[in-house]
């Protein structure tokens, strides 16, 4: 089913509230009304309730909470990211799927979706519970001419993207706490993952997934998480969410790859919750405690301890002790 | 078809330079003489030249001048690398189908070899020009746990291992000119490519890439490259040459997992033909030149210009003008 018919017929059916004409939709989308009742029972088939009247036409009742390319693309304020969009039922993991597409060759802006995660990761091994329907679980394929060094940065400019708009579009208190969690109340509501193809000394492409909890409720979650429906006590739309998010990254990129990165980690400083705080990493075995004082050009969070050193820590797991 | 049994048959063909009876052959690998024969004829397909006479049995009178399994497993002194070995008439390119295997979970010392590749890859987008039946084409899956910004340290490892190989195994006098070429006498003979699947703080996995012209005739290569046949004035074995290059890669990978990447780099400077010569840098738009210096942690050419400044280049194409 082509995208591009179902945006307009859509388009055309959500501008009014009562019945539009076969023949009307028939004349302004230029194929025959055979074919747009092929396209009303396909459409009925994703999960949209259409009535069908003789002499009267068609009226969208109701569209299912599931993300289609049509919906996310229609209205969407981005220009290249979400360009290409694949929204899946269900898959393995989206950072795969986002791979296996970039490999094949698929452009910057490249969004893939589920509904679902079999097996949805988190960063160092780790899963991201991905419950049906209830989460956003996507991953954008980016071609930055970068080193592999600089390939945090994107982290960074997700984690800002993601953080404004849960702070503006749905009116919470979130925060980000090194590297790549977004928190409310102190509780993690979306976690961020950047992986990359890349030679020794300049990436290939990168994929940077996102795992939300939208509408997700907190027994399907791991302890310390937290949906946006828990924490303001009502369902936001998902499809807002992802054009929302895209047009903010696609933003906050541009202003990257301008050269801008101290914009970016500016904004990251004011959003950060970690910065100012006691924290304790843990790095493997190793374990660093003292007070989180900056972030490096490279991503790392530079540490002062109390016996007076500055440690940088490219990785690890951050608690925050005051 | 088995590698491990197409093995052991031909170390029986290859101990005994006269016939071996079908009867003793089925006895030794406790097979059916049917089965023998099945072998046989497989071994044949493969361009074995193996007489059989009946009541007299079976003679290797010529093994074909191919890459296989069977044939570099034998002898191989390495233990893990090359514990898998796949073979392929052609591909698109080694290092496409090694990540293709590491992502479906391939082990390390994985290994891909083509004895021809359409679209063989160099650094930064480029050819590698890759001839049938006369080059080593091939590909190790790695999985080292380090942050992306070591993977640099897997190119000195394998140029190491290589131009050790050449001069030890060949008797010719070659040198690695930074950051990842093998020239004799002033010519490239071979090419290395690390690329890697990685997050931004750890490493998934790395396939490290070697072209090596072996046994190409001049007249097949670009300008300025080079062949051990035409250095040497003789052929070579280019399954005795992997098995030496998984051996040489597997002892040197092991000193720098066990930490001592110092080792690893006072043998490239050793053998390196840039360090101490007057270079011209070029990196995208940018030009330095400078006597090259040293080599820093991450794989740098450090580069100390006419006005003393000292300059790492991580990236970039080595002129050398002394």
């Amino acid at each position: 089913m082509e995208p591009k018919m179902q945006r307009k017929i859509l388009e055309y059916l959500k501008a009014r509230p009562d019945f539009v004409s076969g023949q009307e939709l028939s004349r302004q989308l230029g194929v025959s009304r055979a074919t747009v009742w092929k396209y009303v029972r396909e459409l009925r088939g994703h999960g949209y309730r259409i009535s069908a009247g003789t002499h009267r036409g068609y009226r969208l009742d109701a569209s299912p909470d599931r993300l289609f390319a049509w919906e996310i693309q229609a209205g969407l304020q981005a220009r290249n990211f979400g360009r290409a969009v694949f929204c899946h039922e269900e898959l393995a993991s989206s950072m795969d799927e986002a791979f296996r597409l970039a490999e094949a060759g698929a452009g910057e802006g490249t969004l893939v979706t589920a509904e679902c995660q079999r097996r949805g990761r988190g960063r160092l091994g780790r899963t991201w519970v991905s419950p049906r329907g209830k989460g956003l679980y996507l991953s954008l394929v980016l071609r930055p001419e970068m080193p592999p060094l600089h390939a945090a940065r994107l982290t960074f400019v997700a984690a800002v993207a993601v953080c404004e708009t849960v702070r503006e579009s749905c009116g919470l208190e979130a925060g980000i706490k090194w590297p790549n969690d977004i928190l409310i109340r102190g509780k993690k509501a979306a976690g961020i993952l950047t992986e990359m193809n890349a030679e020794t000394d300049r990436v290939h492409f990168v994929v940077v997934g996102l795992g939300l909890n939208v509408n997700t409720a907190l027994s399907r979650l791991p302890p310390l998480s937290t949906s946006l429906r828990a924490e303001a006590g009502r369902k936001f739309s998902r499809t807002e969410l992802v054009r929302d998010i895209l047009w903010r990254m696609e933003t906050w990129y541009g202003r990257l790859c301008g050269g801008d990165f101290d914009g970016v980690a500016r904004r990251w400083k004011e959003l950060s919750l970690t910065l100012g705080r006691t924290v304790r990493v843990a790095d493997g075995g190793r374990v660093t405690e003292g007070k989180a004082v900056d972030l490096s050009p490279e991503g790392a969070l530079v540490v002062l301890t109390g016996e007076g050193d500055l440690v940088r820590m490219m990785s690890g797991d951050v608690a925050l002790l005051d």
